[in-house]
């Protein structure tokens, strides 16, 4: 088979005289033939996540650059391409890459569909690039070259044997060539080369040991504000529990602060077994609304809602209704039971018990959590207690809820979330997951890559300058950025920061600015518009929590900022460079109070500076340098600027400049820059 | 299954009610069932290279180190282990690993053999040290643990189950123990906790996603010395072709050098057919010898002796004679034919041929090579060609030699090195290859991922000291100390590096210095001793080149360095420190031209510190940090210091010292240094 003339040349490079080999040796070269379809390597791909374990995310519409070493034993030209496919279709896509520098190559392709694809590399031997270059040199060198004709001319015949509808005008035009020279010119026309790179012999086609995966989500998993409220305060009224109806009474005012997504806690019947009082208390007082994550009480469980709050119809009202004000409804998704909850009496197995017959409340010794109780995921829990989980993530899919909040996932086991968002997303590619996990760094990140689409964070307690730049440096530039998305939280009913607390409005107006332009991500929990910071004393907790009562507040209270959060979002929305996370670049502010970044769109067409007096205190003032180079301006240049805080328009001249931030007057300054000659 | 009081709590965590489930839920579960066999994290392995695509390399002796990160949903303790086994034996071994810090975990073992390894990291819920853990805090803060006892009992009881030898008789004794106090001081006993870490359930076993490999080399793939020379030069006279008992006679003279390996060039028979003369001359004359990297002749190929050399009778006296003087005989490994190898006619199908039926030369366009023909490895070539390259390998072997040099890997098929050093090892994993492909970096480190055992360097072309700091910082505390072993020529017959052109005496001695202390492994080529550097104009080749003729030479020139080199190995084989490669750090020296540097053995007996004066024209001088703080003490410390090179002892005091050079009289020092308390 090797000699026949009919077969090509990079046939017979590709096949090996097995038909020779001795039976003994078949065995003896399994480990030979595995290894030698790897001639060319391929390796140090990027993005990987550890090994491939775990899929990278990007948002539709995002063109996705691949990375990897490509090089080959001997001289020969290289040829690559990334070869991707949606895991929901058939057959791949190949787009070429090019060698950038070092034998590192580079290609890209344009994620079209809010889905998962695959993707890996490939990389060839080109037999006719290399015959070609070999033939200039040796022209140039004045050396004879006639065999080298007769060799290229014996490629293109090999070729055009497998594509004739191609190369066969172009055989007949080599065969036509009686002269040399003729023969010569058409050998070595551009067209012929770039009809061979796509149809000629790819020769030791190599392929990186392992697709990777890429998960392509919808745009508003990477961008979006979002509003926290209880519903049952919706009423505004102490005395009477809020209902989805009052909710929808709200979506103006949640609108007009410019929010689209409204995520309320647990909606689901509340325990009365150690029902919790005001301000945590062990003892619930008669008419205490208790915790909403004790979920589960003879009304129900996660499937149900909480009576007080309306019907199932009244629920599916207010997700529409909120469409119509272009907000969706995020839901909490709280894997933890009430003793109430239907579940302990029909799936004993789910929960641990006690030698003493009891069941085993929640604990994290020496705390105990006297109002909820845990599952396991495990022993007889597995899988019933999956799939039942799943199911309740479903059943408010269909309620039209497509975006989750996921209460504590750091208590349950990693291959649970891994599995569930896996399910869920198989089923709609569009599902959101929020992943509230206030816990160890690693496992903050092992949850991102294992499927959550946005991450809460750090956020919260980063406040000095070195603080902010590290940490954001690690969030937006460092391996995390390949998959874990943050979402800027001010506050939640958990955490009412020292910061706030001590720093008053402008507190308040400088950690919005900083949420809504750092992260592309970020979010208020109600009552932040109106400064509300009274705390326990002494913790981060705040006082009279929302969590066991129901509060009423003066949404036009003096002092409030709502005016700042409707125009942070307004810029947000109105700026692309605001829509992207790791376009984060800090610049020189020349004081420790001063913090002083930008974001750009990748085409240069938008570009945002910004800069922030992290001391709520005192007004600061600093040097900064402009980053006229990122606009590829000399230091010397001048920028049209828009403040898109007081909205005039101005001009800075040179990169240094001096700024002065009152936080009294304004804490914060935003900026749309314009170069010379540009149009915006 | 899973509510049998018989069956253990780890049984029943680990096991899942499998045949309640309907058999349309039993596919669904698949994926469940795999992901939910990894609850703990197990990630970030370290050493881990390229995915666990290629093995790590250690040394018979070393203490191996595993890191990962480790962590799991909820507060329980964790406990993991590494698991090894060797690949030529049964069964595995586990040693304990500990968290360091934010749940990074640490494990080691001793590599015992010279073999290859499998390693893998197990990570386990520890219930009983969980139980532990929280009874320890309830009981400080004053909570009710009756309850917590008999849970607590209970493990033990279900562990004592299985191992019955180890904890019945702790079982009896908790169940005498009717008093709560008692049976708490019991439970609580640090033997128990031993027993039950070693015999207690683990829960939740986790095995990280892989196995990884380390490849054990004897102690000589890290630490040995070099010395090229050209048997036929052995004569030392340029109209007698020397002989291997020429060979036998010069062993004294490599062994006053101190060198432990003597390697040397292709000794197979050399061809005729465009042989190349003096200087590489296109026709030779007469008489000369070609080059032996031309292998093949009608007397032979590659299993065959160059018949002026002598018999393969004389080769094995020569193997066994180097033996005697602990010098080990380095053969060279050449892929490539003259046009007159017998492979040629026995194999057509192993070589290119062109249109016209000739044969095609190898050549590097517009560069040809006239007297050799190259293989191809592939089409007709694989496996038969793979066989015969491997079973030329196993014939050397069988003569003795356990070394070899390879000539220009990177113009094979990386695969082929893998298979064929795989091939090798397999049978005598003693073997070591050193690969000279000086060609582009990552080749280079590909080639040591793919199992050559050293690697020449680009240590020739690396000369001020930012240049050397740079380099040897990658090589020795970057990813590729795991894979690569630099050794370091100070020159070879291709390679006249212009610093010994221009720089005379000083910059000989200068850079044997260097190579010798630096790395722990390096190597000069015959003549460097002399000082031997007249090149051919303009160009890094040596004039009247030995690769084409045979050479006399005076062993005994005025201005030799064979002290210095004799004193350097001496100096080498005296010193530990000096026999590792990644414990090398630099210090500060305040001067371009001083470089400064240490090494010291992991339990710190051994402490050497160099200077070296890179410009060979002037004397310089610096202040030196001398790094104190590596052996424990302030900056005010005095130390008792050995020079190495002048045999006195003397004290410095303080950390900071002045230091000069002179190239005149010596480039370089080295010192032993002794801190007080010490006794070396």
């Amino acid at each position: 088979m090797g000699s026949q003339p009919a077969m090509s040349r990079s046939q017979r490079e590709e096949a090996t005289s097995s038909k020779n080999l001795a039976d003994s040796q078949l065995l003896e070269t399994a480990r030979l033939r595995r290894l030698s379809a790897e001639r060319v390597t391929i390796e140090n791909l990027w993005p990987e996540i550890d090994g491939g374990r775990h899929p990278v995310k990007r948002v539709v519409g995002d063109v996705f650059e691949v990375w990897a070493d490509i090089f080959c034993d001997g001289h020969e030209v290289l040829a690559a391409c990334v070869r991707y496919r949606d895991v929901r279709g058939r057959g791949s896509r190949e787009e070429p890459m090019r060698m950038v520098d070092n034998d590192r190559w580079r290609g890209e392709f344009r994620l079209e569909r809010n889905t998962r694809y695959r993707y890996t590399v490939e990389a060839w031997r080109d037999l006719f690039a290399t015959w070609r270059e070999d033939l200039l040199k040796k022209r140039k060198a004045g050396q004879e070259i006639a065999l080298e004709l007769r060799e290229g001319r014996e490629l293109v015949r090999e070729a055009a044997a497998r594509t004739p509808e191609v190369l066969d005008e172009w055989l007949r035009r080599l065969e036509a060539a009686t002269e040399s020279a003729a023969l010569e010119t058409a050998l070595l026309s551009e067209e012929l080369l770039s009809l061979m790179r796509r149809c000629g012999p790819r020769t030791n086609v190599t392929r990186y040991r392992q697709e990777l995966e890429v998960v392509v989500d919808r745009e508003q998993a990477r961008y979006g504000a979002w509003y926290e409220m209880f519903p049952r305060s919706a009423s505004n009224d102490e005395r009477r529990h809020g209902t989805f109806n009052d909710v929808i009474a709200r979506l103006p005012y949640v609108q007009q602060l410019g929010f689209d997504v409204l995520y309320l806690p647990p909606i689901h019947p509340i325990g009365l077994t150690h029902r919790k009082g005001r301000n945590n208390a062990l003892q619930a007082a008669p008419g205490d609304p208790g915790s909403p994550w004790a979920i589960g009480s003879p009304q129900g469980g996660h499937t149900a809602i909480h009576p007080e709050l309306g019907t199932l119809e009244d629920f599916k009202r207010l997700v529409s209704a909120a469409r119509g004000y272009g907000i969706e409804i995020a839901l909490d998704f709280a894997v933890q039971c009430s003793r109430d909850h239907p579940w302990i009496r029909e799936h004993p197995e789910w929960f641990d018990w006690r030698p003493d017959g009891s069941i085993k409340y929640a604990e994290n010794p020496p705390k105990k959590y006297q109002d909820i109780v845990n599952v396991h995921f495990y022993r007889g829990a597995l899988p019933s207690l999956w799939f039942a989980l799943r199911d309740v993530v479903l059943f408010w899919m269909e309620q039209g809820v497509r975006i989750f909040r996921v209460d504590n996932p750091h208590t349950k086991p990693v291959p649970f979330w891994e599995w569930l968002i896996g399910e869920v997303q198989d089923r709609d590619p569009g599902v959101i997951f929020l992943s509230e996990a206030f816990t160890r760094p690693k496992m903050m990140k092992k949850l991102a890559k294992a499927g959550f689409t946005q991450s809460y964070t750090y956020f919260t307690w980063r406040n000095t300058k070195a603080e902010l730049i590290e940490y954001l440096t690690e969030l937006t530039d460092d391996i995390p950025k390949e998959y874990m998305r943050p979402n800027f939280f001010v506050n939640t009913p958990d955490i009412n920061p020292p910061i706030l607390q001590a720093g008053g409005r402008p507190a308040f107006r400088m950690r919005a600015a900083l949420a809504a332009t750092l992260s592309s991500l970020w979010g208020i929990y109600s009552g932040f518009e109106l400064c509300e910071a009274a705390p326990i004393p002494g913790r981060e907790e705040y006082l009279d929590s929302e969590k066991y009562q129901i509060k009423a507040r003066d949404f036009d209270t003096p002092g409030n900022i709502k005016d700042d959060i409707a125009r942070l979002n307004r810029i947000r929305r109105e700026n692309p460079a605001l829509h992207e996370l790791t376009n984060l670049r800090f610049h020189p502010a020349h004081d420790d109070n001063i913090l002083f970044y930008g974001k750009m769109t990748a085409d240069g067409s938008n570009v945002i500076w910004v800069a922030v007096n992290l001391d709520p205190h005192r007004a600061h003032e600093a040097n900064v340098e402009l980053p006229l180079y990122t606009l590829g301006l000399s230091d010397q240049a001048s920028v049209q600027v828009e403040d898109l805080i007081e909205g005039h328009r101005f001009a800075w001249h040179t990169k240094w400049q001096k700024l002065r931030l009152d936080p009294q007057v304004t804490p914060y300054r935003i900026w749309r820059i314009t170069a010379p000659g540009r149009v915006q």
